[in-house]
């Protein structure tokens, strides 16, 4: 037996993806449970495989089994392919395993030429839709499989339009399409050097083959790289009769989602057009109609519709993004799909779906990708400021972004990359504006709807976008936008509202959001089943409190430089530095010890009764002093003026910062180093730590103080910062009357602390990993320096699918967090360990700190609710 | 049984050496084999641990053990310790398990007190003698059990010898003694409130005590943290019969070695004083008479000293270093152990030890140890050269130096940690000058013989030492030193030739050494023997040369980037990489090609027929660019004088050097990053390397090339610059019409790669650890800044025992070494690996290497003896 590369849509089911793709699976599906599909088959992926393998060629084997199927095909339908009297017509349209919507070839009503044009003619009874349907076919094949520009065409209607004295393409006839078509013919011969093919069967190959070819072309694979889908999969082929949304006024098109994708109401919501093709929706050319409005003009087919959305659901369990055609008032399924939505949406349906009893609590946790959910915890317009909007468009995708306006995609990812915040304004987007949706901070499109291009990029992206805000008028040439005598230039700065669809000029307020009850619904879920406490890395009071609302159960990382950063204590801290002498340097601590004692203070009263693990001293010095290049033009010019006191003092200073600079401050004095070199730093911090504790504790309030030591490479700096850290305690319990119970662990940051966590684990209480060093080291990338130029290489370049300091890199830097995990456990079974780099709060990271059994992770507190959500993900995927 | 903590000589032997410590171990010996030893017992080193145990207290067991041993030894000598009429003296001694010459205290005579002193003169007829001994004892004891500083007793002395004016101690009576000892006990009673014991036993134990407590003093501790011996081994205390060098002028004292240290002639070579106790000697005090001269003053007892030399090497098998006392003609031996050695002495002693049939070719290779090797490969004044000494002393350890002259040891450790080159010069040395000595390029001491404090130390270092050049005259308070007319200052520099005790005014020129007879005959054997290969890293024809002359076997890293940084190639280099586009940086880069080209093309030559790794460029692009604060200031310079042109210049290299500046360059765009980011650098490269290989195989040369791509992370890296390397080859095999053998392979010098070397294995036919970079990343530690501050800090405080970018860490470095060798070879059992960092030519760290299976070492040229010598001792000792 030859392996089988064509499956009739009789053939297959939903759960033959891998080998159907998305869209042939769920065809196959449709017919199955007895929906109304237009027959057809699909070419297997293994074919498009096979296809590559043998370099560009379709073999005989494949071709003999498409042709069979053609033959069932039309034994079927009743009708042969391109015949002359009743001619079968097929779309061919690509189907990959992983949707990748609007970046690969669509061919339709194939099968048309010189001969069967006039068979549909007459069969229809319609020589305007049947040679507008010819003039279409050769436009897109021209296009797409002979690769003739799209614009070529296009002159050729205007041209005709021009002399015919219309504008509208509605208004041409038969015989203006016709002049059409011969100029298109013309036109592909001369391009081409090749007459456009006449033979059915001879369009469907290369056709087919066109699908093929589009898996590799630019769009499809920048696609897959932003999306993180492999390039080895391939696309499968749908070859489907033909209907016609364009047949008249009782025929027509649409796409629908059986909830609202945007905030997941439960309500069936899409849009169609009325005599056109389902491309004329998804393109956003002309604005379309809500689906609601069909039940008014052809209300039976509205009710077929509303049901077959219920047995959808209802069958595949999920909400669903439909495609339809009408074709003479009959109802027609394209195809069915698990819908995109946003992640409020995908909250609300997933708890919708647990009370509708469709799935279980695992299943809704399953539902809310995690990754998303950032979107919903994004900035949102103060709903008290005064803003006056200057027009209003859909909204497409929700959130609220302010930025800098550019037209240009291009110009878009430049300021994108030099880290301006830019809105990107258009007409509207195709594929070829992605990486300019990817740099801005939200599109508005002046055309389109809610199932446009530019609002469902912007959606899967999560970022805000406004749709088809007529108001807008673009001027590209002039580089400017008008809202009526309102004149907006390029580089003015405009906000937008993706939930509501408003457009401000300048920067508006906006507010921090809160979570919805049905997302504290999914959280208390998640919280009954995930394994992983989250805690969040908070270093004030304020930030404490806000991470508590967002559910953390500890402070995993509590930084106290950030403290010394502060107005006030940055001139006591430099003074501290500039310190000649031990005795010096004391003097200036002692006048911190009060300000960072009442900072602990602070963030221990917020966190009574919870773990708060303060991490010791940790950057370099020189960081809290003032750059050399700009104190040596101050000394230049002091010099010019003669301001000798003055000159004396920076010269001082930058004496001071030369004397502290290093070639690689990351790998230099910072962390436990600056504790071992400068003891009475360390001192001073814990003596702080310590007072804040026994103060609470005289007043009732439970503190539980976890001290961390940074950048620990070996056993004995751990051990004899210990003894620092215990005799300074007993000092204070001493001078205090009264004893705290503490804590004293250390980050693991560094590839030899893992590789010895079994010698370090001896003198350390806790364990947290800081996975942005340890990245650094175990990579050899500086953060600061490899995501400027080098990792957006990587990831371009597939090197590497992420940046390792976005989510955590399994292979190297996670082998070593397990090594350390075990070794500290071979000696200290309970020994508490946690993660407290930005990786905390990323999904895939969160799973994998589950996966080699972590007690905690720990993030920013807008990243608690992401990080809890992920830890059920992560408990429920590895049962 | 309770545990035994006292041994008598009778009852030890030479491997009891962890238990009597190496001094009793060894008298215990030769008290075996027949040698007049003067009889004793040992308190073992267990006894010294159980006082610290005990809190610093001698149990009560071990009481009457020492009293038990004591008795025993009385009634053996028929004496009894202290008796008024012939008192039993002893000696009481230090004695660690490892040699720690000078480092810990000494009392002689004890057992004199008012009464027994006038037994000794009875007994002795020599009354004089007796008190002499006395007040030697009294100060001895004073000094070190009583802790009254050493200079209060010197000046009673003075005092003494003033009022009888006269100037020498020789010059005073007993009666002068007798005063002395009256003041001696009254400045002990003031100074302490204690009266001087008077009951011998009182003073044996408070004796015994102070050595145990002397294991733990200043000196011992710094000397301990120096020669890396552990904390914990504790020192046994040896009691021993007194006999007497000073007796009158048949008696006398010395130290010998049964080889000449220096040279390893086979000669008894040594020192003695006639009518001298054994301190004496070894203090430098008095320039001691040569061993040769005891023939003709006492021809008997020469004789008999040469046979029990004779003896002892053949007993030990290794040229001994040797104590002695003659007291009235009769000969003791007092101590004898393996004698420290210069490198060359090391070699000359091993090989003719080996033609004399006293040990095999294994133990000769073992017996030189390969770090100190590194002495033979230092520097000497070249031979042709116009050299004026202005003095000469004794040639007390080889090699020469220039510097700087210091008087102070102070200065010198802080002018040496400056980066200076000092010469410490000294009247003598003591103990406390040992931190000078390290500093120093090498010591001149006015004063002492061969075997001085100075001597010894600067021998065990490896630093050239002239000592006992008594022409130089120090005046430290003028800090100045005169030879006749000449005022040489502190400052001035001068250059000292160890090998023939010269001193010269201002720097001489030096050449590089070459290896004697006996050193290539040990290294001939050690080829014989090793399995690992060496190789060397060199950049230039010259150095490939040198490496082929010290029997490198290849060479396993030849930076290219050295090559950019020569005055002719850097504006072409500049030009590169100011380049805007591709375009223009190719224009560059075709410049460099051919250059390029010819470096290549020199060291293959050179290296006819033997593998050559080739590291593509790997430093960061700034390295090349003028430092920014100069630019600044010259810009701000040009502003002033307002040259527009020039200003313009600069600005916008400024520019471009603020725009490659990274934070951590060590961890930024460099390696193949490089590579990846700007291909057309390493095309340029690669074609370089086979086009000089393609040349010279058409000259019938053979070239084996080894490409080599650095800071490999992930094995797309190596795989794609892989696919770019072989497409570039072919490119030039077509246009040479020629093809070279070649390899592509990488250095793996970061955690990641080790982590994932089965992944990268697959695309490497060699490896190379770069272990610089890799001990930088494992640790976190930049070299360049850890090594100012935190290293030393770091191995002073003991939290390291070595820097680890001088001895292989193996715990956390050597471990990822391990993994990653494990890992590449599980795919790829034949898969060549080395290492090519500093470490290649540290012993330990070959060690490790031939421990982990490497296939070679490569290091600098001249320390590739020291490689190959290391690694066949690996060999040896893991057999």
């Amino acid at each position: 037996m030859t392996k089988k590369y064509v499956y009739s849509f009789r053939e297959g089911n939903a759960q033959m993806r891998n080998l159907l793709g998305g869209k042939g699976a769920n065809l196959a599906e449709m017919v199955k449970i007895g929906l109304p599909v237009p027959m057809g088959f699909t070419i297997t992926t293994e074919a498009c495989l096979n296809y590559y393998e043998e370099g560009e060629k379709i073999s005989e084997d494949i071709l003999s089994q498409i042709f069979q199927a053609l033959d069932d095909l039309e034994k079927e339908m009743g009708k042969k392919l391109g015949d002359n009297e009743d001619p079968l017509l097929v779309s061919v349209r690509s189907g990959a395993v992983i949707s990748m919507p609007g970046m690969m070839d669509t061919i339709l009503n194939l099968g048309l030429n010189d001969e069967s044009v006039k068979g549909l003619a007459a069969k229809t009874g319609n020589e305007r839709f049947a040679y507008d349907s010819y003039r279409r076919f050769i436009q897109m094949f021209g296009d797409v499989v002979m690769e003739v520009e799209h614009d070529k065409f296009e002159s050729i209607i205007n041209e005709v339009k021009q002399k015919k004295g219309i504008t509208q393409d509605t208004e041409m006839d038969a015989d203006g399409w016709k002049e059409v078509i011969e100029l298109y013919k013309e036109k592909i011969k001369d391009e081409t050097g090749r007459k456009f093919p006449q033979d059915p069967k001879e369009q469907l190959l290369m056709a087919v083959e066109a699908v093929f070819k589009s898996w590799n072309n630019q769009r499809a694979k920048v696609y897959r790289r932003i999306n993180k889908i492999p390039d080895d999969l391939g696309t499968a082929v749908n070859v489907q009769t033909m209907v016609f949304g364009n047949k008249g006024d009782d025929s027509g098109t649409g796409v629908a989602f059986t909830r609202n994708p945007s905030t997941g109401e439960k309500e069936v919501y899409g849009e169609f057009l009325m005599n056109a093709q389902g491309e004329d929706v998804v393109a956003g050319i002309r604005t379309p109609q809500s689906i609601k409005q069909l039940k008014d003009i052809m209300p039976d087919v509205y009710e077929q519709f509303i049901n077959v959305c219920k047995l959808l659901e209802k069958h595949y369990r999920d909400m669903q993004d439909i495609e339809f055609t009408i074709e003479n008032g009959k109802l027609f399924m394209l195809q069915t799909r698990s819908g995109k939505r946003t992640a409020q949406a995908a909250v609300k349906i997933a708890v919708d779906m647990v009370k509708e009893g469709l799935i279980n609590k695992d299943e809704a946790i399953l539902r809310v990708p995690a990754g998303q959910v950032e979107t919903l915890l994004h900035r949102r317009i103060d709903p008290n400021a005064d803003v006056k909007p200057i027009a209003k468009g859909l909204p497409a995708s929700p959130g609220a972004a302010s930025g800098h306006v550019v037209f240009d995609p291009d110009e878009a990812e430049a300021m994108g990359n030099e880290g301006q915040r830019v809105i990107l304004v258009r007409t509207e987007t195709t594929p070829d504006d992605i990486h300019g949706i990817v740099a801005a901070q939200g599109v508005l499109t002046s055309r389109g709807g809610m199932t446009s291009h530019a609002a469902v990029v912007a959606r899967g992206m999560g970022k805000p976008c406004v749709s088809g805000c007529e108001a807008v008028k673009i001027d590209y040439e002039k580089g400017e936008f008008t809202v009526g005598q309102l004149v907006v230039k390029k580089g003015d700065v405009i906000s937008i509202d993706g939930s509501t669809g408003e457009v401000m000029i300048g920067e508006v307020p906006m507010i921090d959001p809160e979570l919805s009850d049905e997302f504290n619904k999914i959280l208390s879920w998640a919280d009954e089943i995930r394994k992983l406490k989250v805690r969040a890395n908070a270093d004030t009071p304020h930030d404490a409190k806000v991470a508590l609302e967002f559910g953390a159960e500890g402070i995993g990382l509590c930084r106290t430089e950030h403290m010394f950063m502060a107005q006030d204590r940055l001139p006591i801290v430099q003074q501290m530095i500039m310190a000649e002498t031990k005795e010096e340097r004391e003097e200036a601590l002692a006048k911190l010890l009060p300000i960072q004692q009442e900072d602990f203070e602070g963030i221990f009263e917020v966190m009574e009764g919870l773990p708060v693990t303060v991490r010791l001293l940790d950057p370099p010095l020189h960081e809290f002093l003032p750059n050399p290049e700009e104190l040596i033009v101050e000394i230049m010019e002091l010099k010019a003026k003669g301001c000798s006191k003055e000159l004396q003092a920076k010269q001082e200073m930058l004496k001071k910062v030369r004397a502290l600079r290093e070639m690689n401050p990351m790998l230099g004095l910072r962390g436990c180093r600056l504790g071992l070199l400068y003891p009475e730093i360390y001192v001073m911090q814990v003596k702080a730590i310590l007072k804040a504790a026994c103060n609470l504790t005289k007043k009732g309030i439970k503190v539980i103080p976890e001290i961390e030591i940074p950048l620990v490479n070996h056993e004995l700096e751990l051990k004899t910062l210990r003894e620092i850290v215990e005799k300074t305690a007993e000092e204070v319990f001493e001078e205090e009357g009264t004893k705290v119970h503490y804590f004293i662990g250390t980050m693991i940051e560094l590839p030899r602390a893992c590789l010895t966590a079994e010698e370090i684990a001896n003198f350390a209480d806790f364990f947290s990993f800081g996975t942005n060093d340890l990245t650094q080291t175990t990579f050899g990338f500086s953060r600061d320096d490899a995501e400027g130029k080098i990792l957006p290489h990587y990831v371009e370049q597939k090197i590497l699918s992420d940046s390792p300091f976005i989510v955590l890199d399994r292979k190297g830097v996670g082998s070593l967090m397990k090594m350390a995990t075990d070794k500290g456990r071979s000696v200290k079974p309970d020994l508490l360990i946690g993660i407290c780099g930005e990786h905390g709060g990323e999904p895939s990271s969160v799973e994998f700190c589950h996966m080699i059994g972590l007690d905690f992770v720990s993030c920013s507190p807008f990243r608690v609710p992401i990080a809890r959500l992920a830890a059920a993900q992560a408990k429920i995927n590895h049962k």
